[in-house]
């Protein structure tokens, strides 16, 4: 069918939402939301199939707007389809407690698939998002069961097509073939400093092209949308490649200053407002405004998204019969739900086990569960070997093309890529079939630093697995030793920082980083061997901290985490023995759990009444509010045997003991001497 | 001259340096030097210029070693040309306190350009030293004084190749033309994982081309020398492009597992260190054997290298004289002193003056302090507009050909890139002839963690305008509102994170900013508006802390930074009226700069004996080192127009006022009350 006014309607419609959303918060963008509504209308009505009554229906087609700050775009597209989002939410744009907030939040707004905002996040989601359904419909799909097969759309911008992340996670798509996913590059030569020439003068299509990506050019995109409609459906015929579709368009078009950074990030004034809607041939005195028609339109392909959603139910009711088993699998993952009994597979272990690694030790657990936790995926960006992230018999994901592995492989290759890697896990998460873990050294956890502030802010259970994670690594030298690593991360909401001491801990951080359905996880461990702790159980570490070692009247707690705590028991037998002083000591793996436990929990395992030392070989800060006072390092490491540095900055027992008098002498006179567990008032949350 | 045995056995001893080294150390990289010998030879003693007793020296061709792991290369080479690193060092390779540490580290260790390791911060790097030798050439060179006219080399390796920062540095020094920067891509197939087809099949060259490079392709790295020879030569040729050079080469050349990831990261086995040194003509029973001849020929072009700088100082002593204004600049530069008197155009405000934002008071800092300090290079990823980080007169560094701006331009467009833009920053400042400032939100200086890390770590005078420094943003959302990011740069070392209340913390914060020669800055400015505060001095605020408000009988103490402060100071009044409490107020804009002073100040400013309340709008972490409460905001914000936002979270007098009364009571009975800065021992350093 010809495109007609009906479409052109329905195209002006999205841009002047755009317009009096925008003009009505005094803030936002709405540039690029009236460039991008020509294809979006075609996206949308003539592609996509999706059930707006159900925005978790697994089938449907993904669309991420890497571009989040056009986000009004995305709201007006749900509004007109029928998703759950009024026009008082439009009207409401960007306001507080409002579902349309300043860039798409997935967590907060029906029919938003990811977070996106911060640039070149999308982009990697959307790769993510395709691997999790190539990866899911080789699992899944059976003869004359073609469950699994929807598309991933993603709109991305110049500067998406920038930043750093999207070129890792271009660079992984091509390799990885992913025919499903369709990229739309909104080509408007347009960024905050104006023109692009001023930055950006590379050739992006042939920079795609040399990731293995099919690439195609759309000279007309505000005007040609017969070319779009024919772009976007060459791209859907192209099975073995990536997409991308470079579609040149006029930011903030019908503005007068369409074409102009001056309508990127800012409301358009009344008289253009006003403009804009004679051109378009709507009434300049009213605002949000929606001819009947046009929802009439979306509303009928809502209908047949619904429809169709209806029938996949009926397919896959009929699949539960016939595969039983992969059914029964399937229904479970989408309940984000573990099998029952999956954590008897958890690696225990007794005191008089060997020293190991507690990077080993991970590898023991993702050996001990891959088997019954299908939806496991692991990999880590090309340090498999010093993470241990690779299950013995792992197939890795890989197009069979390859001969590398196949769709159903569950361990990723992401190359040297962590951010790639982060924001990929963060999309593979937001599909809903799977959990990702992916590792790197924690130290470079920071590389990913804006992708694992997406996990956290978007509820994805994500699971980074971050060796080497201290001064332990040794020679690799202060380059690579973290400092500040994890009080970054501990600073971030919504995220749990595990550094487990032992083989129990890490089977514990395991445990809550795969049962926590809406926290990502980081698990730090160790290069160097740890011992297997005399008071540690899987029951008590899963409450983030407990007492590893009681002693009757003792007179310091002393406070640890990771490859510390065996010291710190060592420091215990040190104190009692030259100094006749009785100590205490707490493995605190993980802060967030413990700050989740009754206060009485928490305040029998730091108590009143006695001084308590932290003690972790890195930064110092944050430890205060677990502790009286804190060793720790806050310098740069050293390059040498770990033993070594460790020495050199004194995190021995006898280094330890010597902080442990000076506590308690400065404490002596302090009257009540409270808990740091104990506050003056709450924190809000 | 035709290659000879010379070359040959020059090259063998590089090699064999390396696999010695790393087998006494049981620890390192030796493959990539074994492979890279031959590139290295011909570089170093072919067409690089430098003088090892002088690694300072202005005009040197700079040579940086991205994929850093390899440093055994580095050390071979700068110890082989007589750079102050003795064959003592070299057997120190990776032991505690040695100049030969496990990643390349430029201040410790003579010769070493930058800090590299963290994989495509190298390539970063050099993109900026390119820029800075292009800018310093275009300021200082003039007829018949060529004073500048160096060239950039990087080593990158595949992992470099795939990492985000690495493409984002690629694009932009495609986009700048630079001529002088010329890469060589180790292409050997091996990263960690194994064969980089594995996750890496992307045509590198292409890239390369669609990014604007001039590229090449040596196909026998290992042994075709007069080809790499050629290929270099070619690439100093091309004048308006960066070129590079894949050089496909066998990792590992020589042992028995050359060619796999087998000797990436391992020292090689005793059997293969003899096989490899009979190979090569050594005596399998010595290690860390040196040909004379090998010194003699290097040394030789070392003495060259010598001859030429002492022609450059005399080039330099006649330009001084002829050109007496430039000259004394760039002698100046050298020192990394800033001009005498500078500081005095820096703005100072009385508290009659009107309410700014601090990313306004930042920009008039730029404005009055940019005729005066030539050194100063700005710039924005991207955000001009929102950094305010050009000045009204700014001209962009910009090929000519562009027709946007010049070489002597000192405003860089660094495009949406914040990791690219701080590597780049990295190598900017390493040149030695600038100061580089560079502009983003401060929620996405963490996207350039991996790089703010080494300005640190490498003792960087580098600066980051980090604007839209909290919830106070508004409406962007939570998205962009930084939780986090204070906690994170405050536990790294050696930088000054500041958050100035207003202009005269703002002035005070560049003043500490440029005049620390080896530490880097991270100055976050709000978006708001904030009034000049009654209490502030320039002269107080480069104490990185002072009392605000002083008020006789004070009961608490109310210690705050930026836009809390004036809200603290609002509070004061509203506990004297409503609760007739007496409060007083500290303004704490940068931990570290305060950290430094002596104690007796510091106790001044936080006294004993009345408790403090720590006052910012985001995550508490570390705060207890100033406060024995914390007031703060430990999970993400809210999109909405900003007072809004701040209501919600009850950042408001009254707010304030409610913990304040609930801290002074929580404390009444505790004795004695110590300030916290009192502690128990002091932390190593």
């Amino acid at each position: 069918m010809p495109y007609g006014d009906l479409d052109q309607l329905a195209i002006n419609t999205i841009r002047i939402l755009a317009v009096d959303a925008t003009a009505k918060s005094n803030s936002g963008h709405p540039g690029a939301p009236m460039g991008m509504a020509p294809v979006s209308h075609i996206l949308f009505n003539k592609f996509m199939t999706f059930n707006p009554k159900n925005p978790d229906w697994l089938n449907r087609d993904r669309f991420v707007l890497s571009n989040g700050h056009g986000c009004m775009l995305q709201y007006a597209l749900l509004h007109l389809f029928g998703y759950a989002l009024s026009m008082d939410d439009i009207k409401n744009f960007r306001q507080v407690d409002s579902i349309t907030p300043g860039h798409p939040e997935a967590h907060d707004t029906p029919g938003v698939e990811v977070t996106t905002g911060p640039l070149g996040q999308g982009f990697a989601n959307a790769v993510g998002l395709a691997i999790a359904q190539a990866h899911s419909a080789a699992v899944f799909n059976k003869p004359g069961y073609d469950l699994i097969n929807n598309h991933t759309y993603v709109f991305f911008g110049d500067g998406c097509a920038m930043e750093g992340i999207a070129s890792e996670a271009a660079s992984t798509a091509g390799h990885l073939q992913l025919g499903n996913l369709i990229a739309i590059y909104d080509d408007n030569h347009i960024s905050i400093d104006g023109d692009t020439a001023v930055a950006f003068t590379e050739d992006v299509m042939k920079r795609f092209e040399a990731y293995g990506w099919h690439t195609q050019w759309v000279e007309q995109g505000d005007t040609d949308l017969d070319a779009i409609e024919a772009a976007i459906e060459k791209a859907r015929q192209v099975k073995d490649k990536p997409s991308v579709i470079k579609l040149t368009t006029t930011i903030g078009y019908g503005s007068e200053l369409q074409g102009t950074h001056g309508v990127h990030g800012n409301p358009l004034k009344s008289n253009d407002i006003k403009g804009v809607k004679q051109k378009f041939g709507f009434d300049p005195e009213k605002s949000f405004v929606v001819p009947q028609e046009v929802y009439d339109m979306y509303h009928k392909h809502a209908d047949e998204g619904a429809a169709a959603e209806e029938e996949w139910n009926k397919l896959f009711a009929k699949y539960k019969e016939e595969h039983k088993e992969l059914g029964a699998d399937l229904a479970r993952r989408l309940t984000r739900d573990l099998p029952e009994g999956w954590q008897e597979k958890l690696p225990t272990y007794k005191p008089s086990d060997p020293a190991i690694a507690s990077r080993k030790l991970s590898e023991s657990v993702l050996e001990a569960i891959h088997d019954v936790l299908p939806e496991l995926i692991s990999g880590s960006a090309d340090l498999t070997g010093s993470n241990n992230t690779r299950w013995k018999k792992a197939v890795d994901f890989q197009p069979p093309s390859t001969g590398l592995g196949s769709w159903e492989g569950r361990y990723m290759r992401y190359g040297v890529r962590e951010h790639g890697m982060a924001g990929i896990m963060n999309g593979m998460s937001a599909y809903g079939t799977i959990i990702p873990a992916g590792g790197t050294f924690l130290n470079f956890v920071s590389y990913a630093a804006g992708s694992v502030r997406l996990s956290a802010l978007s509820h994805q259970r994500v699971i980074y697995i971050a060796t080497h994670d201290s001064i332990g690594l040794g020679e690799d030298g202060p380059t690579h030793q973290p400092i500040e690593t994890l009080a970054h991360f501990r600073a971030l909401p919504n995220i749990m920082v595990w550094r487990p001491a032992d083989g129990n801990e890490t089977s514990a951080a395991y445990y809550m980083a795969l049962t926590s359905k809406e926290t990502p996880s980081i698990i730090a461990l160790t290069r160097q061997n740890l011992p297997q702790l005399e008071g540690s159980t899987l029951g008590d570490a899963i409450k983030g901290g407990y007492t590893a070692l009681e002693n009757e009247g003792a007179q310091i707690t002393l406070v640890s985490t990771g490859s510390e705590v065996s010291i710190a028991l060592e420091a215990v037998k040190y104190l009692k023995e030259k100094k006749n002083i009785t100590a205490r000591v707490v493995s605190l793996p993980c802060w967030e759990v413990f700050d989740a436990q009754p206060k009485e929990y928490k305040l029998k395992v730091i108590p009143d009444g006695i001084p308590s030392l932290s003690v972790e070989v890195m930064s110092t800060m944050g430890w205060e509010k677990y502790s009286h006072e804190q060793f720790g390092l806050n310098r740069f490491g050293a390059s040498g045997p770990y033993k070594e540095v460790y020495a050199k900055f004194e995190f021995t027992p006898e280094g330890i003991a010597k902080r442990a008098v000076a506590t308690i002498d400065y404490y002596k006179e302090v009257k009540p001497l409270r808990s740091p567990i104990n506050r003056a008032f709450l924190q809000l949350i």
